[in-house]
């Protein structure tokens, strides 16, 4: 079955400690479009100006992304340039430029309104509401946020809390949501919120689900060296949309094992700048991986 | 099978955020011998001054816990006094009095010779050499330490580090010993230092293992009010070796599960100041929350 993945087309520049990279291919909507697609089918809706370039149509292209709702505007692609700190955990934003982003109404191409997986990646909760308004009756729903949402909409984003079946966010989102210090208070806070699964990132310490199970605590792929952790979490969630849509049937019954496998392409997305190391590797590096990671956890 | 735990006996008073405590009992060896003596016979060998509480020695005794390698000195019990920053995972120490430690030398009764189990729990790494010395060829030694002892110690550590079966230390430790942010690589290096395993403690994250099995990534167990964390560490390799040497057999096989044994006791001792929780648990308690983390990690 096929994933809609609405969010964020963009180009990042990214200073590490290390090297500085231009203008790469990123947003929440590329780096979960190319993730879930290893998986399944894959319709990805944003926007980007005139000057995107054409290699990164081709690598949408390449995996074979439906771009139908990809709108190509007059102005700039959305650029956002960034800096990561020595041990790579913080970084800061340098300068943000909207460009066509600014007045982006999402519209769905007809045959999109149908899409039974969802994935509603980072991106103002406004847009992400205006989609599920355009949906008929998706059989699964995640959204995923940022800080930046919490500070600014926030009305909003509680609104799509009840509209959705999992709800994504880093451990200091969760923080900044509920006041809590400890996550695990903080997910039953999010629970009342309105979603049945929420999944708690926390980095190079993995990530936890909660839902009606119970708790299930996802250990980070071991890497050695992290090169550029940007986009890491919108891989993460995009890898466990499209294993869930390959799969089909009952998610509660495979959302364990779906977080295992957006481990594994989270753990590829920081191993190169942007979707470099992505887009190099193949669906069988991926369940390698994964079967690694569940020798990791099994007793 | 017994255990034999070597380490500090002392006095803690402790402030946090919340409270503060004064005189508390404290020490790797306290923690880590109540910790395995839910699941084995444990002989305690340390030092305490004359003004140890009686009350505290009851308290071991409770236990079960064999008390003929403790010795009482002339002098002061050794007093640590720390505070506890909000988040409570940074500590600072006010004030240190060793007392009867400042000439502490570990004299092992006959019959402690032949413990098959050992613990060396955080103390000089000297101190930990003669008490191996003293021993006649255990089937499987653990040795904890601290960040004091890579600082001021570390030619007596690395050569320990030879001797032992298993090393236990938290990642910041890991990261001072080898100089690598990322954990994977840091064990790496350890494991040519000497140790067969390798155990880093990641706190809340909560551990990973590294042996010839490859790793086991274990999580903490969800507790959701951290009251004070000290001797957690100190709780987790109790729980371990007492977990080890109540199922005796082949390590290799039962080391996974007795890590998780292990973040089951270190989860109570941090709910209460001291060792006020744990004393106040039993095995059954203990089981029930390694039988919920197992659950957790399953796929």
């Amino acid at each position: 079955m096929s994933v809609l993945v609405v969010g964020s087309t963009a180009l990042d520049s990214i200073k590490t400690p290390v090297l500085e990279n231009p203008r790469l291919l990123g947003g929440s909507a590329s780096h979960a479009a190319v993730a879930a697609s290893f998986f399944a089918p894959v319709k990805m809706v944003g926007i980007v100006g005139k000057d995107f370039p054409k290699k990164y149509v081709t690598l949408y292209k390449k995996h074979k992304i439906d771009l139908e709702g990809l709108q190509i505007a007059d102005g700039e692609t959305f650029h956002w340039s960034g800096e990561y700190e020595l041990n790579m955990n913080k970084r800061r934003t340098l300068n943000t430029v909207l460009g066509v982003f600014e007045t982006f109404t999402p519209h769905l191409p007809q045959q999109h309104k149908d899409s039974p997986y969802v994935l509603l990646a980072n991106i103002a909760p406004s847009l992400q509401h205006h989609v599920l308004d355009q949906m008929n009756r998706p059989k699964f729903i995640v959204a995923d946020t940022m800080d930046l949402w919490l500070n600014i909409a926030l009305g909003d984003l509680l609104k799509l809390l009840k509209r959705v079946d999992a709800f994504v966010l880093n451990d200091s989102e969760a923080h900044l949501l509920t006041k809590e210090t400890n996550i695990f208070p903080a997910l039953k806070k999010i629970h009342k919120l309105g979603p049945k699964y929420v999944i708690i990132k926390k980095g190079e310490h993995g990530s936890v689900l909660s839902g009606p199970s119970g708790i299930f605590i996802a250990p980070a792929y071991p890497i050695k060296c992290v090169i550029d952790p940007t986009g890491a979490g919108d891989s993460f969630v995009g890898g466990m949309i499209g294993y869930l849509a390959s799969v089909g049937g009952n998610v509660e019954k495979n959302l364990r094992r779906a977080i295992i496998h957006g481990s594994a392409v989270a753990s590829f997305c920081c191993e190169g700048f942007g979707l470099s190391r992505t887009t190099r590797v193949t669906r069988k590096d991926i369940d390698a991986r994964a079967k690694e990671l569940e020798a990791m956890v099994r007793l």
